[in-house]
């Protein structure tokens, strides 16, 4: 991922420290329980895990270049850090790796890596919701107008619109929880995973110290159906993210400005346009939500490896893993940071509901007529009749209102009176069912919130 | 694909009465190049030829029911048509298929399918781009707001708007037809396609006579990258589909509404709102296009099959190819008809246009500040605080226009003069590069239409 | 999907028929909950019931006919479908559907739909585990060579690898019970989603019935972050049959032939050369776990639609849904009943792991000759010159087995003894571990079955 | 793209020196079209550009420093470069940039950086080519077995497999001159281009000396339809990498064996097991393969910006340009160098051919049968019945070949004569058409290279 779209925290995860970090701490962790089970004397891993301690402590570029240069010259990354490895640690180091091939180095630690990298994703996630809740709390009540297709349908909540799309992240924290348990096992079982050469307990004991679970088959390769159901996970949290940002981009449209992202003091929107306050971070959320949504086809064709293992995955994970998971992080904590300091403007969602002259109230006009007794055709017709006129003379000087319409309609005429009209064209009327809503996302005790 | 999204023509090409039209158009050119050869009887030959002919001419269901009660119990589509065929021909069947594999049979049709499939969407990317012309040349001149980022910038012609997709889909006419010769190639090779039991000049016969050219390596099989090519171009019109349909659902929202898609008399936008009008069509073509994109991806993944072959291409095929042709034809002629009656409101534009208060002229004003001697860092800040002034006071009672704020500024007195601005805020300017683009576009001699 | 792959129990939950039956118990359970509720007379409800259920009970292909017909005026499937039933049950139809909008039984149905075609589901990879437990019990001793890259690398066992794929199998199962879980809501929530004219009481009712949850926010749609999580799953599954296909693809190979697929009597394989057995079942099956892949991406795609709903999805899912779930139905079946007739040649897996004349133990001779004390680096030089000279000399007259260049390297001689060479070259070291993985996966009380 | 996959050239052009580089030139050459119009004082223009060019040739990490300080500030890459180079012209910078907007700067840019990208990779498919012909012409008449579905089919010519890859690559080589033509243009048309501030001359000269063609109607931005068709190239041409990865790594197979890659002098297949030698090279192109691939979806995702522009295609593209074009460049020349250094098996050929006791002759004996006169479903039952019986006693002591099989037959005898059937079974047959393929593929005068 370009350094444009990573922070520090995830860009520390996939850095070259942490994962010789998480190289030795399996290694050691192997050692010590070889040492349990009497194939490794106590004392060499004793040293093994004191020396090695103190090397990681204290890694420097120094030892970066060290380790490059040892690949250099034998072309195997693993191979390069336990030459590295053993000069610190000395003729002990003859106790390490035994029995273990490198996949179960690499691919216990790329369990180890995603689950920290999926960790700070669901702190990340929290953010998000943090934001929506206090948007969907100071707007429970604010009036707005539903659209579908893009045109006024009826007025709902602000509140009730940030509430769906809290309930969605709600959903993508549960999802990413699953997700992680996926892709958290622990594989140390050797060439194409028999344990010929290695004592399952040695597994389990790793397993327990790193928070993982032993894989029931693993052969050589830990299954890449684990992976693929994950990247499709943040997949569907990107595709959300995307939900999120192009409601933002309506809203701040021209001709909508209901809400905007917050512009800082000073911020140019366009070095040609003065006026320009562009939705530029929810456009951003876009297209990074179409980057991390691309790594779910590869993660998939990467299930199929032949036989117990190729080494297909590999180029396509040095990828994905990092660039899916720091895009995903920025773009959460871009999302959070966006949605927080979203600025609101009611009084331009009510002028908005009221833009179209009162028809998006001809749904409970069409079932006012109907309670009193006109056909359901007809009561159709005479409000679509109403509506449409309505509609047409819009911004006309001879323009009419849609209530002024029905009004002067001869087929309404004494089938309903003013007050059944006033009730029908009330916006508040679509505001009954926000608290049984948010009862059922937010629960009881957040009413108050 | 579903009825719903099928249209006859497009139906027809892939019934099964096509498909072995075409399969006995092959064995008796096959036939007949090796008569030419003597390889077999000329008799014989004429004898398929008349007989074949004959039986196709009056292919019934009864012949389908035939071939598919030969397939239940022979499990080979190609074998079970041969078979039906033998009983329509006689003995003189036994020179029909010599040497030639199912595949031969199999992937020659399809080039033939193919082609015919792209043939109609050739055309029906002709009857898109009349519409287009025919709104651009109408709308040449109408002035509508330019949008980035989905906030106003500056003023443009909907005829223009209207020509860039004219030309993209003059693009996606020569993509088409590239992708059409990416496929129509022939292959009658035999067995992993050496020409082991069959002389190569029977494939040039059957090529020519059919409008293909020979496949230079077919390995029993037509290579795969041809189709993925074939179907990464389907995925890209039906982007081009999807950024026009886009378009329109925006134009459309209740609150630009300066366009809109065809509402027939009679027609309920919704059974619960008798006020709905809404852009089904263009969204349905963003679905479409979903649809048709994702073809791309399995057609892709099918290039690499093992060796000089496998079958996992086929299941594969038998969805996709008539899958994402038929929806392709439908989705352009869904866009064409949409295009050629959309309902364009000028009046609307302009007033889009204003709506702003002026300041879509922004970048003209700082133009003229700058070429009047003002700094531009200055120039710019001046600017921008007389917009945003206006922005935040629109639609209020004591809001003042842009015009009006720049008037008043005291850092602009005196600096330009009053028909300086005017000629800035003047929309007109930016039409002035229309003639030269259509120029471009459609050439000299089409100017007038 | 095609019929080639559609089997009946899933062609008949996408029939329209099971559309309508659902349709109609969406309405009349919503009836029923406003008859409890007092909105309808409890006579109506009953009415409706009665008169319903027996229409639905006799539905025939003239309704079916009918419905069309009256869609084909009014271009609208829910309104054709509710105006037929009208002309069924009478005066009391006025009470059907009343407040609901047309999504609420669309994306309801939908989702009884998405329930009833995952059971179907959840039951066909039970098939496959059994026919892969089977496989694992009868085979769990059978020695075979485990491959990495393609290449022998050390001795496993076949019911292992069997059983790795059941392990996968089971967290297939699981994703499958969590995506069902995803997509089984209910939303009767009206225009916009806001409850207006509809109780939430009569929600929750018709949920309870039809075993569904309410939609926290449905936005007159459920939101399709769940369907896309429900179709990442199909595609994680499919990858699954790929893995599994590749893997008899690979075994059925001529110079492999450890296992093939049943070959009726009478089959042919091919037309043209009688010696043909090809494994067509899995390649069909690779080919079919593209198109259930691909529909991943337009399920994401699907995510972000405007504000409350738009229907661009419509398109896709009329596609997707019963063409993913119709393709996995028949791939999940036919990959069951390849895997429980699998034919295995276990003594074409021991004449392979010979055939490299014992070089697949170099690693355990590896490790031998280091706990003999000598030098890794130098173990590793002598090991693979011993190796590299069997395998060079493979099928040649005066080509050495293995061991035979290992008791003749003067480096070896006198480090370790004949007997340790004899036990490290001994194939059943690898199976130490089976039945600890046995274990784990099929628990203890399945360690005898 | 991580630097493991990243060649120096291919980074060159997407280092920031290079776009700065093209940044200027366009800035440049605007300025000088600018004073031909009399738009600009001719000296200026002059000073600009041998100011500019002093300040581009003597760039350092100095000057991208100040250029990151300076976006710290302004949060605009273009704004940034632009108060760089005014420091470095002084009061002519006045004149840089009159009219433009940053997208003239950046999509011109990107097309210039992406026909860079192209150039090398049109070279990379020459090598490629280059080391295909080789193998071709070098095993023009070596006999290898053909296999459809993984299982011996018929003989045919290893250099005819490698001229079928030639002619793919072939076909990559022109697609990609296609895609480079596709995104060779420039737009200097300013906000929402409509060239307003601009004469569309200067985009003339600009595109001429840039070696691009002047974009009919870009809004801002180039129609990214046109980077669409550029990103589905480059998968096409991925997917063609594949199908040759997968090619090799079947030739590898311990089972098979018939091609190896090149395995250096002291490398290690594996640091557990020092026999192995593993098609890594093959295997890693595989897994490149799948991430060019999946940079496809988003490119055609980025088509449907809304109205004139949105951003959303930046973030995706500022990825995807340089991560696909140097994962190709990467894979192309890693292929070219596999291929070209490929070590190929004859003998193993021959043996592999011989392997099935001579069943893969059985369509050739089908024929000759009815040539005969035989029927030819009789034959076909004679002939499945040798081959089986050969094929079930394959490696048994009591085994019979093919031949055997077939002279015991007492359907066949007396119907073919041996020398009939010596021809059948020879292999030779099967090379009769690589001349004729050769002459198609390579040309007449290349015959004999």
């Amino acid at each position: 991922m370009v350094p444009r779209y990573t922070r520090p925290a995830m860009m520390a995860i996939w850095a070259p420290e942490n994962r010789y970090r998480i190289w030795f701490e399996i290694e050691a962790l192997a050692c010590e329980a070889m040492a349990e089970l009497g194939e490794v004397p106590s004392e060499a891993a004793k040293n093994v895990r004191k020396r090695g301690n103190a090397a990681i402590a204290s890694f420097s570029q120094a030892d970066l270049d060290r380790i490059d240069e040892i690949e250099a010259e034998t072309r195997h990354d693993v191979i390069a850090f336990l030459t590295w490895l053993a000069e610190k640690i000395g003729p002990d180091s003859r106790f390490v790796h035994l029995g273990l091939t490198s996949s179960d180095v690499l691919d216990t630690c790329l369990a180890v890596q995603l689950t920290q990298a999926t960790d700070l994703l669901l702190t990340d996630i929290k953010s998000v919701l943090e934001a929506l809740r206090k948007q969907a709390f100071e707007h429970k009540y604010t009036l707005t107008i539903g659209r579908s297709h893009g045109i006024h349908a009826e007025p709902t909540s602000f509140g009730l619109k940030m509430a769906g799309h809290y309930a969605e992240f709600e959903r993508n924290h549960m999802r990413l929880l699953t997700a992680r348990a996926e892709i958290a096992t622990c594989a140390i079982s050797g060439a194409v995973g028999t344990f010929a050469h290695l004592d399952p307990r040695i597994e389990s004991y790793v397993a327990a110290k790193l928070g993982l679970r032993p894989e029931p088959v693993s052969t050589q390769v830990i299954p890449r159906d684990r992976h693929a159901a994950y990247f499709c996970t943040l997949a569907v949290i990107a595709s959300g993210i995307e939900r999120l940002a192009t409601e933002v981009r309506h809203l701040q449209r021209s001709e909508v400005r209901e809400a905007e992202e917050f512009f800082h003091a000073g911020q140019k929107g366009s070095s040609a346009m003065p006026h320009k306050r562009n939705p530029v971070l929810s456009e951003n959320l876009t297209g990074l939500a179409r980057l991390i949504r691309s790594c779910a086809i590869p993660a998939l064709e990467n299930v199929a490896l032949w036989h117990e293992r190729d080494i297909s995955h590999s180029s396509v994970e040095r990828n994905i893993c990092p660039d899916a998971t720091t895009a995903l992080d920025f773009a959460l904590m871009r999302l959070a940071g966006m949605m927080d300091k979203l600025v609101v403007y009611p009084g331009q969602m009510i002028a908005n509901i009221e833009s179209l002259g009162g028809v998006v109230h001809s749904g409970e006009v069409l079932l006012a007529l109907t309670r009193a007794g006109v056909l359901r055709e007809d009561a159709y017709r005479i409000v679509q009749r109403c509506a449409m006129a309505t509609w047409t003379q819009l911004g006309k000087p001879e323009g009419r209102t849609f209530r002024e319409n029905l009004d002067a309609d001869p087929e309404i005429a004494g089938k309903i009176g003013s007050e059944v009209l006033d009730a029908a064209m009330d916006s508040r009327l679509h505001l009954r069912a926000v608290d049984d809503r948010y009862r059922m996302i937010f629960g009881e005790t957040n009413l108050t919130a």
